[in-house]
């Protein structure tokens, strides 16, 4: 099959070098060429100054055979993309007759004033087309010209986005030299990521399909990537990969793709016909959330409670008085007693209590900052308790400690 | 005063240009320079690759005073930034026998396996330090070569943030030129961007201090930002700007800077003495989980009950089953029944209840996704409930009602 194109994306925008807003253009373009099959080998972001913009288009596509270009094609003074568009590949501007027409009477519909300089959104280059914009005033470009592609869309995401899904895949999958890139995400947890590089080294230096992990908050997302004919096609390399891969590892693969640890575990829960129940203190009721993001979560999720004082954690759970003043709130002990006093509540099978000192202050009776408890009781009436010592800020800790209740409660199963 | 430095940054990782992930660290760093008064001329993204990575940090630094550069310096093999770094500054990496021993220690404590791979994260540039990473096992690497600076920081979001805004922030403040960027938000709940620009029209469009507004799931946050040679300086231009702002709009200011909703909640309810107490369905914990997030929650927070299902209404707050059979849980009726509930179970002062469907299916007995109620109940014994109809996926539904339920009960107060 011919040699795939390689392709780079130039977002342009001061506002972007403020940081005062999120490329997410730049990731969505991203996502449509590698679907496309054309390799995106960098992305550069540029402010509002025609010389820098100008430069960058050069450098791009002195590299690689398209260049994709986001922003600045507005009609306002600095936006500036059609013009450095123009300038970077040699070729002039034309006035389009037709569509400034078009414009004008657009304007006129809505009632809007028409000024001179919308006339600006009616130029193209010589070498190129524009790409029609059914919502807003500005089109995008395509440009042709001494082998290479330039294409420029505009930055507001409500015409940005069907642009670049729509007419811009299009051309795109037909210039992507009839090959597209198809990939599998295979999900780990309970394992860090150099183990995980350990055990599937092999398979990550072989050429195709590739094998590259991504670490994630107390996960690890292992991505199986093939380029084929069709997705099909890809899928019969990249499958028996991922299969080899859980064959590995074992347990830690909770699933694939978009699904999450919790969805993992009520399915597997569900298959089972059992039930889950928990008593959140610190994580706040962090894992309730969590498990019911799942659609269909009520099938197996009974409730829970946040017993986030002493007082609640007596009065809501029963927890003995003594117990609490001997051990403090901060310890297995509770934890176990919270674990099984929710679980007899909701006459759960299974049941998870968290206590622990997520900070700021130590002064949880002195136990100090970091220190978290994570109990399991079971449908055969036993109950696990695990001891964690995080760091981090509270926001971090109390995410980890989620995963970490969740995690355990995966790998018991 | 001098002439303010300049910078690029470059984030380092395939899947980045895969579309796989959306790059926010870029925007945050753009952000931390812009407030360290310098000037972030491109942003650019490479793959794992070694030489397109040093040939992107020589560019960069061919250009501009300081780079930095994001992620690819976890111990796996595809992790290249720390090597391309002493590349592209003509540098060494030396061995740091030390942070070594450190992160067998930090491995040992854990339980976690040690593989060699690991001393990878235990080297630096030779004319390089380390920046302690209390949240993981790589650290940040900071070196000054040749009148250039290259800084590169970890790629997880929970040890980038921390870095970023912390030792990294710091030394960019050193290094800006003279003078710094300060910055105050204002804080703005319960009315639109749109309504903010109307108010503040006269305000944002003058000089210094520039005032801008950025919308936030249901918020609005307005920065005020001055340039000066000192913080304090700057702020003694900010500061009654904020008072303006918060003069013209009122309640909906709730707090500046990182000050949450939930924080401006507690804080307020703390000093009347009053306490609160939540039962959540659709939500799951969610909101639980916001309040928590306040350190010393529990001088306030009296607990929380997650009644997902019909049953553990029933069981758990001891909603009338006629009640639930007539008008179904997803009612203003069962709303406020909830919250009347477990005000009085936990004998709190105000108390929160939410009921909905936030999708996928509408098979809530027929109620359509997004119909959301949230109920308030206050000291006086009154009780308030709101109707929502939401759109969006069920997270959005969620994370919207989670945020509507709070700014119910701060507009009460």
């Amino acid at each position: 099959m011919e040699a795939p194109r390689t392709a780079e994306i130039v977002s342009v925008g001061t506002e972007l070098l403020l940081g005062q807003i999120i490329d997410t253009h730049a990731a969505t373009m991203a996502r449509v060429l590698a679907e496309c099959g054309i390799g995106c080998q960098r992305r550069a972001t540029v402010g509002d100054n025609f010389a820098r913009i100008v430069d960058t288009f050069k450098a791009a596509l002195s590299r690689s055979d398209i260049v994709i270009a986001i922003g600045g094609l507005g009609p306002t003074n600095d936006d500036l993309t059609r013009e450095a568009m123009a300038e970077a590949m040699g070729d002039e501007l034309v006035f389009e007759e037709a569509y400034a027409e078009e414009l004008k009477a657009w304007f006129a519909a809505r009632n809007y004033t028409w000024v001179e300089r919308n006339n600006k959104q009616a130029m193209r280059p010589k070498h190129g087309r524009m790409i029609p914009n059914p919502n807003g005033t500005a089109p995008g470009l395509i440009a042709e010209k001494d082998g290479k592609v330039m294409i420029a869309l505009p930055g507001p995401k409500g015409e940005f986005d069907p642009m670049a899904e729509g007419s811009v895949r299009e051309y795109l999958q037909s210039a992507g030299g009839g090959t597209i890139i198809a990939s599998r995400t295979v999900r780990i947890c309970g394992i860090g990521e150099s183990a995980v590089d350990e055990i599937l080294g092999d398979l990550m230096a072989q050429e195709s399909p590739t094998v590259a992990p991504y670490a994630q908050t107390g996960e690890v997302h292992v991505r199986v990537t093939a380029r084929a004919r069709s997705k099909e096609e890809a899928m019969q390399e990249i499958v028996p990969v991922c299969d080899e891969i859980q064959k590995r590892l074992g347990k830690p693969v909770y699933g694939f793709d978009l699904e999450t640890l919790e969805s993992a575990i009520l399915s597997e829960l569900e298959r089972r016909g059992e039930t889950l129940a928990l008593a959140e203190s610190v994580t706040g009721g962090g894992i309730g959330r969590r498990v019911t993001g799942v659609p269909g979560a009520s099938k197996v999720f009974s409730g829970g409670v946040v017993t986030y004082t002493v007082e609640t954690k007596k009065q809501l759970l029963g927890i003995d008085p003594d117990l609490l003043a001997e051990h403090g709130p901060v310890s297995p002990e509770v934890a176990v007693a919270m674990a099984t006093a929710v679980q007899q509540k909701f006459t759960a099978g299974y049941a998870l209590a968290t206590t622990g000192n997520a900070g700021p202050t130590s002064d949880v009776d002195g136990k100090p900052v970091g220190l978290c408890y994570v109990a399991l009781a079971k449908p055969d009436g036993s109950v696990e308790v695990n001891e964690h010592k995080l760091r981090g800020i509270r926001e971090d800790i109390r995410a980890r400690l989620e995963q970490f209740a969740l995690l355990k409660l995966w790998l018991s199963l």
